[in-house]
């Protein structure tokens, strides 16, 4: 079963799409950190990737400068593609992070290469932007990135940052996005930072 | 640990919004019949959203009319929410689908009556087009609902048809958006129901 089950529709063209379609449910086996709220159990790159898409309708208001909020969703969605094949870096992981450009960038040739070259060029463009931070969309959908893990860790008892020994100052560099960003909300991060340092959660 | 850990902000709105992202992350924990591709597990209403979000990406072109991608994304990633509350209920469960409408309307007031009034309005309204599948957003957004579990079942030996002992008239009939709004897609779609009806997959 899998893929070799995979019956060709007789269109190449629309054989790359569905077959893409079916290896990038292997973001479902790529464990993050992070801790879901409820269930004890690490979140996947799936779940992440929604649940900050949905956090891309609410938290509008709070953004800098002008967002497109669908493109924004779209950029979410496909922003952790690459870590079918290059795996999930811990933001706190110094060594990891190391090499992440250079892994990221072959899983990109890799895993683009498999659909339409105008697609792929479409989502490896809306993935690259997302990285580089530059843009109002993306400087939100990261954002979003970062305000995701930091409710949840402010819900487990800090458990990405107990867990990986993570003192404020990495945190709190993470988080200058939001700083810059989303002023406004940058004040309930540093309200759960003090919060974690006097728990204990962060060092 | 949870959501009783939530330190507020001093600002109500934004309260309202941080707690409204971490309740919908009880989507990781509403399972659907579909097995993942990969791993032998039943999806999660999240992962399944985010799946379709980035098939709109793809698809676009086989729509019988013009969409706005941005906003099937949007759609496809709150097209599940009244779950939280008022569970999954299986395509192809006759009896589950009775009260399936007063059950998610319910569900609905619930869950949006927890953020700003005209993002709750928002939210709804665009799970209500999805619903109504008038719209070609909403068609579209509804061929892929049925197109990404479809594509599941080929690759996992059609094992929710096997499992809940379904017949091919009941696909063809979910299928049936998929027929006449992505007609070039549905020739793929009728060579795997005659494969899964050959296999045994479906009676």
């Amino acid at each position: 079963m899998g893929i070799e089950s995979y019956l060709p529709s007789g269109k190449a063209r629309l054989d790359q799409q569905l077959k893409f379609a079916a290896e990038i449910d292997k973001m479902t086996g790529i464990l993050r950190r992070t801790l879901l709220v409820d269930h004890g159990r690490r979140e996947n790159d799936a779940e992440h990737s929604w649940h900050i898409a949905v956090m891309a309708m609410l938290f509008e208001e709070y953004a800098k400068e002008k967002v497109d909020v669908g493109r924004v969703a779209r950029m979410c969605v496909v922003h952790d593609l690459v870590e079918i094949y290059a795996g999930d870096t811990f933001a706190y992981d110094v060594k990891g992070n190391e090499d992440k450009e250079a892994r990221e960038a072959e899983a990109a040739d890799r895993l683009f290469g498999q659909i339409p070259v105008e697609q792929g060029k479409m989502i490896r463009e809306l993935w690259e932007e997302f990285d580089a931070m530059e843009t109002a969309d993306a400087k939100y959908a990261a954002c979003l990135d970062r305000l995701q893990p930091f409710l949840h860790n402010t819900l487990t008892g800090g458990h990405t940052w107990v867990e990986s020994g993570t003192k404020r100052p990495s945190v709190e560099k993470r988080m200058a996005i939001v700083k810059e960003f989303m002023p406004e909300v940058y004040g309930w991060v540093e309200a759960n930072l003090d919060r974690a340092v006097e728990e204990g959660w962060l060092g």
